[in-house]
């Protein structure tokens, strides 16, 4: 049994592509190969854990993730997300490596389901990317897309002036030229690609901001209280892509526009089938949306693969 | 974050008593001082998955069990049974320790549960043992039951005449005097301490054989297929006590016995509450049965006392 610990997680990922194998694994999914149970979920008075788990039946392994969120860790000077993955064989149920990577890897696959999205959905000729929040995701989302797209145009909002002037200068640094939205509507009235990276309960966008040809991917929403996106926005769109069909029906975006009636589940298509079937942003004045709340495939997939280079070595 | 083996682990729990421990978790259960969310369960081909999590919110840490059984695995030359726990801090989230115990303390939780059991529910006078199957449960049920019991006499029924063979002699040096029942009729006609221990889905035992003053303890049926004990027999007997009255309506015998209509759910009562109460058997003539399928809290207790332990030397 191997253990690896968060720094050799990242030295093994900096030379590896995991987005064909993460899209691969989003197509098993949605072709009814893999088997993933519904998220384990321990809530406590400080903090929340989710299980992830399942396996691809073709593949090797089975994997158990547990990934938590404690919110007052910031305080203590620690990082609020926490977790690891395990990878066990499908044949002998024995463990085959623990990775410890507190957290990184899931922030890290959610990242490439952005770019999956952006691949499929995003419009030919994006004018800048805007990014709503400053945090991890808000980084690392644009990190990804930088592999899918060659936009470095980018405008981002935040509620603190601080961070989001940090993040400006962090991002900068990264090659993109970034300027600060002052409000959503300014943002959405240059950015066609928008990513939504926040924990908000309630809608930042309204779907009037929202121009023809804009794609947004919705992030932040992976519980039932957690919303970003006015519903109406859904309804408007011309394709509204799920990662998970049956966990879109439960929380996210998605889920919200179901309970308020704005859209019926016949309009909700999967992302593993866009990708199977190269069906995914018919014309450049779509309206599309993504609503990603993480799969077990993607721990599945980005597990495996560093697990496998770690062998290779 | 602190990593034990399983050699570790057992020499740690060699010189430890959990049983307190684990009365202590089965009675903040009953009480509702705990979390503990529907069992986690992936189905492959050629084993099974159970996650076990949950806290009890007092303590300092929060457990996650994976548990498997791969019953191929005996071809292979490997043990069916597999898994680790880990302990993970209640205030902020990060991993205390990851116990790779391969499903060892699993195996002890669970014949713990069994000696629980006992002090609460046996006869005064047991005549003898009966232990019905020849696994690992036959032997830990019935060496956890020497740590709560004086009597010494064991009658064992298994299907195989070569381990029933290996089990006799096995026990014999754990210092028991081990005889083989030809059948469960003889079995039950001598001990009136019975514990199954196997995965059957078809009853073993029927009521016409269950004498007044008998105790049964059923371990192996923990999914909603097995069945060790005839529904009749819990629809007669005085006591009819549940680990976990939740899960034991989804699994087990007590499930059984509610699906054929056999008992009603108030007949039940959990054995926290018993513990609390101080009241299990109540004269010597009573049939009394407790329904073990496993509760997490088990887990969180014997990994938190393996782990504290670990700490002290």
């Amino acid at each position: 049994m191997k253990i690896l610990h968060r720094t050799e997680i990242e030295k093994i990922l900096s030379s590896l592509d995991p987005i064909p194998k993460i899209e691969e694994g989003f197509v098993q999914y949605s072709k009814g190969l893999a088997t993933v149970p519904p998220v384990g979920e321990l809530l406590m008075e400080k903090g929340e854990v989710h299980i992830k788990y399942g396996c691809i039946r073709a593949d090797e392994y089975y994997v158990v993730k547990v990934a938590s969120g404690f919110y007052q860790n910031d305080a203590l000077g620690l990082p609020s997300s926490n977790g690891l993955m395990l990878l066990f064989s499908q044949q002998t149920g024995q463990l085959a490596c623990a990775l410890l990577d507190e957290g990184f890897l899931t922030d890290i696959r959610t990242a490439i389901a952005g770019a999956i999205a952006a691949k499929h959905l995003a419009p030919a000729n994006i004018t800048a990317i805007g990014i709503v929040g400053t945090g991890i995701q808000a980084r690392l989302q644009a990190l990804y897309l930088k592999k899918v797209t060659t936009c470095r145009q980018l405008i981002v909002w935040g509620r603190s002036a601080e961070k989001t002037g940090d993040y400006q200068q962090d991002m900068q640094r990264e090659g993109f030229e970034v300027s600060i939205a002052d409000s959503i509507d300014e943002l959405a009235q240059s950015a066609n690609f928008i990513v939504t990276t926040t924990p908000s309960t309630t809608p930042l966008i309204n779907v009037s901001q929202v121009r023809q040809g804009t794609h947004i991917t919705a992030v932040g929403s992976d519980t039932p209280e957690k919303q970003e996106l006015a519903s109406d926005i859904l309804a408007r769109a011309n394709l509204v892509v799920a990662d998970s069909i049956s966990q879109c029906q439960q929380r996210g975006e998605i889920y919200q526009a179901l309970k308020a009636g704005s859209i019926q589940g016949e309009k909700v298509v999967e992302l593993g089938n866009v990708i199977a079937a190269g069906q995914g942003r018919a014309d450049e004045q779509q309206i599309t949306i993504a609503d990603l709340t993480g799969v077990a495939v993607q721990d599945i997939k980005i597990a495996e693969a560093v697990y496998l280079a770690s062998e290779k070595k």
